[in-house]
Protein backbone atom coordinates (compact mmCIF):
# COMPACT_ATOMS: atom_id res chain seq x y z
CA UNK A 1 0.00 0.00 0.00
CA UNK A 2 3.19 2.29 1.27
CA UNK A 3 4.10 2.02 -2.73
CA UNK A 4 0.99 2.98 -3.96
CA UNK A 5 0.88 6.09 -2.26
CA UNK A 6 4.25 7.16 -2.80
CA UNK A 7 4.49 9.13 -5.98
CA UNK A 8 1.42 11.80 -6.08
CA UNK A 9 4.27 12.86 -3.21
CA UNK A 10 6.86 12.06 -5.91
CA UNK A 11 5.11 13.89 -7.94
CA UNK A 12 4.53 17.23 -5.97
CA UNK A 13 8.41 17.35 -5.25
CA UNK A 14 9.07 17.50 -8.39
CA UNK A 15 6.28 20.25 -9.47
CA UNK A 16 7.01 21.91 -5.97
CA UNK A 17 10.88 22.34 -6.47
CA UNK A 18 10.36 23.37 -10.53
CA UNK A 19 7.68 25.65 -9.53
CA UNK A 20 8.62 27.73 -7.16
CA UNK A 21 12.62 27.05 -7.12
CA UNK A 22 12.90 26.50 -10.63
CA UNK A 23 14.77 22.98 -10.43
CA UNK A 24 14.24 20.17 -12.19
CA UNK A 25 14.52 16.66 -10.48
CA UNK A 26 15.38 13.50 -11.88
CA UNK A 27 13.43 10.95 -10.45
CA UNK A 28 15.16 7.20 -9.55
CA UNK A 29 13.39 4.23 -8.98
CA UNK A 30 12.68 3.67 -5.16
CA UNK A 31 15.09 1.57 -3.39
CA UNK A 32 14.42 -0.53 -0.01
CA UNK A 33 15.00 1.36 3.01
CA UNK A 34 17.66 -1.12 4.18
CA UNK A 35 19.89 -0.78 1.51
CA UNK A 36 19.88 3.11 1.29
CA UNK A 37 20.52 5.25 4.32
CA UNK A 38 20.26 9.01 3.41
CA UNK A 39 22.40 11.19 5.50
CA UNK A 40 21.60 14.94 5.26
CA UNK A 41 21.59 18.33 6.36
CA UNK A 42 18.29 19.65 6.39
CA UNK A 43 15.26 16.97 6.60
CA UNK A 44 11.25 17.98 7.36
CA UNK A 45 8.62 15.99 8.77
CA UNK A 46 5.18 16.02 8.45
CA UNK A 47 2.82 13.44 10.18
CA UNK A 48 -1.00 12.90 8.09
CA UNK A 49 -3.58 11.50 9.60
CA UNK A 50 -7.51 10.50 9.05
CA UNK A 51 -9.65 7.75 10.23
CA UNK A 52 -8.67 5.71 7.32
CA UNK A 53 -4.80 7.07 7.00
CA UNK A 54 -1.54 7.50 9.61
CA UNK A 55 1.47 8.41 8.09
CA UNK A 56 4.24 10.60 7.81
CA UNK A 57 5.90 12.03 5.21
CA UNK A 58 10.09 12.73 5.13
CA UNK A 59 12.04 14.89 2.48
CA UNK A 60 16.09 15.27 3.50
CA UNK A 61 18.43 17.88 1.20
CA UNK A 62 21.79 17.94 0.53
CA UNK A 63 23.25 21.28 1.81
CA UNK A 64 23.88 22.51 -1.89
CA UNK A 65 20.14 22.01 -3.04
CA UNK A 66 18.85 23.50 0.16
CA UNK A 67 21.09 26.70 -0.50
CA UNK A 68 19.96 26.84 -3.96
CA UNK A 69 15.88 26.37 -3.14
CA UNK A 70 16.61 29.66 -1.08
CA UNK A 71 18.80 31.66 -3.86
CA UNK A 72 16.16 30.63 -6.36
CA UNK A 73 12.98 31.15 -4.34
CA UNK A 74 14.11 34.26 -2.14
CA UNK A 75 17.09 35.56 -3.84
CA UNK A 76 18.68 34.76 -0.88
CA UNK A 77 22.24 34.08 -0.39
CA UNK A 78 22.80 32.15 2.25
CA UNK A 79 26.39 29.89 2.68
CA UNK A 80 25.22 27.65 5.57
CA UNK A 81 21.73 26.23 6.93
CA UNK A 82 20.13 28.56 9.28
CA UNK A 83 17.09 29.27 10.62
CA UNK A 84 15.61 31.00 7.62
CA UNK A 85 16.44 27.77 5.45
CA UNK A 86 15.08 26.05 8.04
CA UNK A 87 12.03 28.16 7.85
CA UNK A 88 11.46 27.70 3.99
CA UNK A 89 12.41 24.32 4.25
CA UNK A 90 9.04 24.01 6.46
CA UNK A 91 7.03 26.12 4.25
CA UNK A 92 7.91 23.84 1.50
CA UNK A 93 6.73 20.64 2.91
CA UNK A 94 3.69 22.19 3.85
CA UNK A 95 2.97 23.00 0.10
CA UNK A 96 4.44 19.62 -1.31
CA UNK A 97 2.52 17.40 1.29
CA UNK A 98 -0.38 19.85 0.66
CA UNK A 99 0.18 18.69 -3.12
CA UNK A 100 -0.09 15.23 -2.49
CA UNK A 101 -3.23 15.65 -0.12
CA UNK A 102 -4.85 17.05 -3.33
CA UNK A 103 -4.02 14.88 -5.65
CA UNK A 104 -5.04 11.51 -3.08
CA UNK A 105 -8.11 13.48 -2.28
CA UNK A 106 -9.04 12.84 -6.16
CA UNK A 107 -8.34 9.34 -5.66
CA UNK A 108 -10.93 9.02 -2.34
CA UNK A 109 -7.88 9.18 0.39
CA UNK A 110 -8.40 11.92 2.62
CA UNK A 111 -6.25 13.12 5.48
CA UNK A 112 -5.06 15.89 7.31
CA UNK A 113 -1.93 17.06 7.87
CA UNK A 114 0.28 18.05 11.60
CA UNK A 115 2.79 20.89 11.71
CA UNK A 116 6.33 20.79 10.04
CA UNK A 117 9.15 19.53 12.11
CA UNK A 118 12.57 20.62 10.28
CA UNK A 119 15.72 18.88 11.41
CA UNK A 120 19.35 20.01 10.60
CA UNK A 121 22.59 18.65 11.31
CA UNK A 122 25.20 17.09 9.42
CA UNK A 123 24.86 13.21 8.74
CA UNK A 124 21.02 12.82 10.57
CA UNK A 125 19.24 9.84 9.77
CA UNK A 126 15.67 9.47 9.34
CA UNK A 127 13.84 6.36 10.73
CA UNK A 128 10.27 5.94 10.30
CA UNK A 129 8.53 3.77 13.14
CA UNK A 130 6.36 1.67 11.31
CA UNK A 131 5.09 -1.66 10.03
CA UNK A 132 6.70 -3.76 7.28
CA UNK A 133 9.26 -2.36 4.88
CA UNK A 134 9.66 0.62 3.45
CA UNK A 135 11.15 2.58 0.93
CA UNK A 136 13.19 5.60 -0.45
CA UNK A 137 12.93 7.38 -3.47
CA UNK A 138 15.77 9.73 -4.55
CA UNK A 139 15.58 13.11 -6.78
CA UNK A 140 18.92 13.99 -8.30
CA UNK A 141 19.89 17.76 -9.58
CA UNK A 142 23.09 19.59 -10.46
CA UNK A 143 22.49 21.58 -6.99
CA UNK A 144 22.29 17.88 -5.27
CA UNK A 145 20.00 14.99 -4.30
CA UNK A 146 16.61 15.36 -2.04
CA UNK A 147 15.40 12.00 -0.83
CA UNK A 148 12.12 11.16 -0.17
CA UNK A 149 10.20 8.90 2.04
CA UNK A 150 6.11 7.70 2.81
CA UNK A 151 4.98 5.64 5.38
CA UNK A 152 1.48 4.56 6.10
CA UNK A 153 0.54 2.27 8.96
CA UNK A 154 -2.59 1.33 7.34
CA UNK B 1 -2.39 28.06 24.08
CA UNK B 2 0.86 26.07 23.59
CA UNK B 3 1.52 26.27 27.42
CA UNK B 4 -1.58 24.78 28.18
CA UNK B 5 -0.87 21.93 26.35
CA UNK B 6 2.72 21.39 27.37
CA UNK B 7 1.94 20.07 30.71
CA UNK B 8 0.38 16.68 29.89
CA UNK B 9 2.66 16.01 27.85
CA UNK B 10 5.61 16.68 30.34
CA UNK B 11 3.69 14.33 32.87
CA UNK B 12 3.74 11.31 30.53
CA UNK B 13 7.37 12.08 29.37
CA UNK B 14 8.15 11.82 33.44
CA UNK B 15 5.95 9.23 33.56
CA UNK B 16 6.61 6.37 31.09
CA UNK B 17 10.36 6.87 31.87
CA UNK B 18 9.60 6.42 35.60
CA UNK B 19 7.07 3.46 34.43
CA UNK B 20 8.79 1.63 31.84
CA UNK B 21 12.31 2.30 31.94
CA UNK B 22 12.31 3.46 35.90
CA UNK B 23 14.62 6.52 35.36
CA UNK B 24 13.46 9.72 37.30
CA UNK B 25 13.00 12.86 35.57
CA UNK B 26 13.71 15.85 37.22
CA UNK B 27 11.27 18.37 35.40
CA UNK B 28 12.83 22.09 34.73
CA UNK B 29 10.68 25.24 34.16
CA UNK B 30 9.66 26.12 30.32
CA UNK B 31 12.23 28.15 28.64
CA UNK B 32 12.17 30.29 24.94
CA UNK B 33 12.87 28.00 22.19
CA UNK B 34 14.62 31.05 21.22
CA UNK B 35 17.19 30.99 24.04
CA UNK B 36 17.62 27.33 24.80
CA UNK B 37 18.58 25.12 21.70
CA UNK B 38 18.44 21.15 22.38
CA UNK B 39 21.60 19.64 20.27
CA UNK B 40 20.95 15.46 20.83
CA UNK B 41 21.86 12.68 19.52
CA UNK B 42 18.33 10.93 18.97
CA UNK B 43 14.93 12.95 18.52
CA UNK B 44 11.57 11.81 17.34
CA UNK B 45 8.76 13.49 16.03
CA UNK B 46 5.19 12.69 16.00
CA UNK B 47 2.39 14.68 14.39
CA UNK B 48 -1.30 15.20 15.76
CA UNK B 49 -4.28 16.09 14.42
CA UNK B 50 -7.65 16.57 14.70
CA UNK B 51 -10.38 18.89 13.63
CA UNK B 52 -9.87 21.33 16.52
CA UNK B 53 -6.01 20.91 16.95
CA UNK B 54 -2.66 20.34 14.29
CA UNK B 55 0.53 19.83 15.86
CA UNK B 56 4.11 18.35 16.64
CA UNK B 57 5.39 17.06 19.45
CA UNK B 58 9.57 16.48 19.20
CA UNK B 59 11.92 14.74 22.06
CA UNK B 60 15.42 14.81 22.02
CA UNK B 61 17.08 12.52 24.40
CA UNK B 62 20.80 12.98 25.17
CA UNK B 63 22.98 9.80 23.80
CA UNK B 64 24.08 8.08 27.44
CA UNK B 65 19.80 8.51 28.75
CA UNK B 66 19.03 6.28 25.59
CA UNK B 67 21.18 3.68 26.31
CA UNK B 68 20.08 3.52 29.66
CA UNK B 69 16.75 3.09 28.20
CA UNK B 70 17.54 0.21 26.57
CA UNK B 71 19.03 -1.18 29.49
CA UNK B 72 16.64 -0.80 31.64
CA UNK B 73 13.47 -1.49 29.46
CA UNK B 74 14.91 -4.41 27.24
CA UNK B 75 18.05 -5.47 29.54
CA UNK B 76 20.43 -4.91 26.26
CA UNK B 77 23.78 -3.30 25.91
CA UNK B 78 24.10 -0.87 23.45
CA UNK B 79 27.62 1.04 23.20
CA UNK B 80 26.26 3.34 20.49
CA UNK B 81 22.52 4.61 18.99
CA UNK B 82 21.62 1.99 16.38
CA UNK B 83 18.37 0.87 14.55
CA UNK B 84 16.69 -0.75 18.04
CA UNK B 85 17.53 2.03 20.12
CA UNK B 86 15.77 3.80 17.53
CA UNK B 87 13.09 1.45 17.34
CA UNK B 88 13.03 1.57 20.68
CA UNK B 89 12.67 5.57 21.09
CA UNK B 90 9.65 5.29 18.40
CA UNK B 91 7.72 3.06 20.67
CA UNK B 92 8.23 5.15 23.53
CA UNK B 93 7.20 7.89 21.56
CA UNK B 94 4.02 6.15 20.32
CA UNK B 95 3.41 5.33 24.05
CA UNK B 96 4.23 9.14 25.61
CA UNK B 97 1.90 10.56 22.89
CA UNK B 98 -0.74 8.39 23.39
CA UNK B 99 -0.86 8.89 27.07
CA UNK B 100 -1.08 13.12 26.67
CA UNK B 101 -3.35 12.28 23.99
CA UNK B 102 -5.73 10.55 26.85
CA UNK B 103 -5.02 13.40 29.67
CA UNK B 104 -6.01 15.89 26.88
CA UNK B 105 -8.87 13.70 26.07
CA UNK B 106 -10.48 14.15 29.44
CA UNK B 107 -10.24 18.19 29.04
CA UNK B 108 -12.15 17.89 25.46
CA UNK B 109 -9.46 18.32 23.27
CA UNK B 110 -9.14 15.25 20.82
CA UNK B 111 -6.29 14.43 18.53
CA UNK B 112 -5.15 11.47 16.27
CA UNK B 113 -1.39 11.05 15.73
CA UNK B 114 0.17 10.23 13.61
CA UNK B 115 3.91 7.92 12.87
CA UNK B 116 6.71 8.54 14.42
CA UNK B 117 9.81 9.57 13.05
CA UNK B 118 13.24 8.81 14.86
CA UNK B 119 15.77 11.19 13.30
CA UNK B 120 19.59 10.02 14.61
CA UNK B 121 22.75 11.54 14.02
CA UNK B 122 25.04 14.13 16.42
CA UNK B 123 24.35 17.70 17.04
CA UNK B 124 21.35 18.06 15.38
CA UNK B 125 18.55 20.69 16.11
CA UNK B 126 14.66 20.51 15.83
CA UNK B 127 12.68 23.12 14.44
CA UNK B 128 9.00 23.63 14.79
CA UNK B 129 7.39 25.22 11.74
CA UNK B 130 4.67 27.09 13.08
CA UNK B 131 3.71 30.31 13.96
CA UNK B 132 4.51 32.39 17.38
CA UNK B 133 6.81 31.73 19.80
CA UNK B 134 7.31 28.15 21.10
CA UNK B 135 9.04 27.04 24.47
CA UNK B 136 11.16 23.93 25.59
CA UNK B 137 11.13 21.74 28.42
CA UNK B 138 14.06 20.21 29.87
CA UNK B 139 14.23 17.31 31.55
CA UNK B 140 17.32 16.27 33.93
CA UNK B 141 18.15 12.79 34.77
CA UNK B 142 21.49 11.40 36.13
CA UNK B 143 21.97 9.53 32.58
CA UNK B 144 21.31 13.13 30.58
CA UNK B 145 19.01 15.19 29.76
CA UNK B 146 15.84 15.09 27.60
CA UNK B 147 14.22 17.94 25.83
CA UNK B 148 10.53 18.17 25.33
CA UNK B 149 8.82 20.39 22.51
CA UNK B 150 5.21 20.47 21.88
CA UNK B 151 3.23 23.09 19.20
CA UNK B 152 0.13 23.22 18.21
CA UNK B 153 -0.51 25.87 15.06
CA UNK B 154 -4.28 26.37 16.57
Amino acid sequence: MNATFIEPFAEAVKSTLAMMASIELTQQPQQDKADSVARGELSSVIGMVSPQLCGSMAITFDKPLSLAMMQNMLGETHGEINADVADMIGEMTNIICGSAKAALSEQGYEFNMATPVVITGENHVIHHHVEGPSTITTFISPKGNAYLEVCFDK
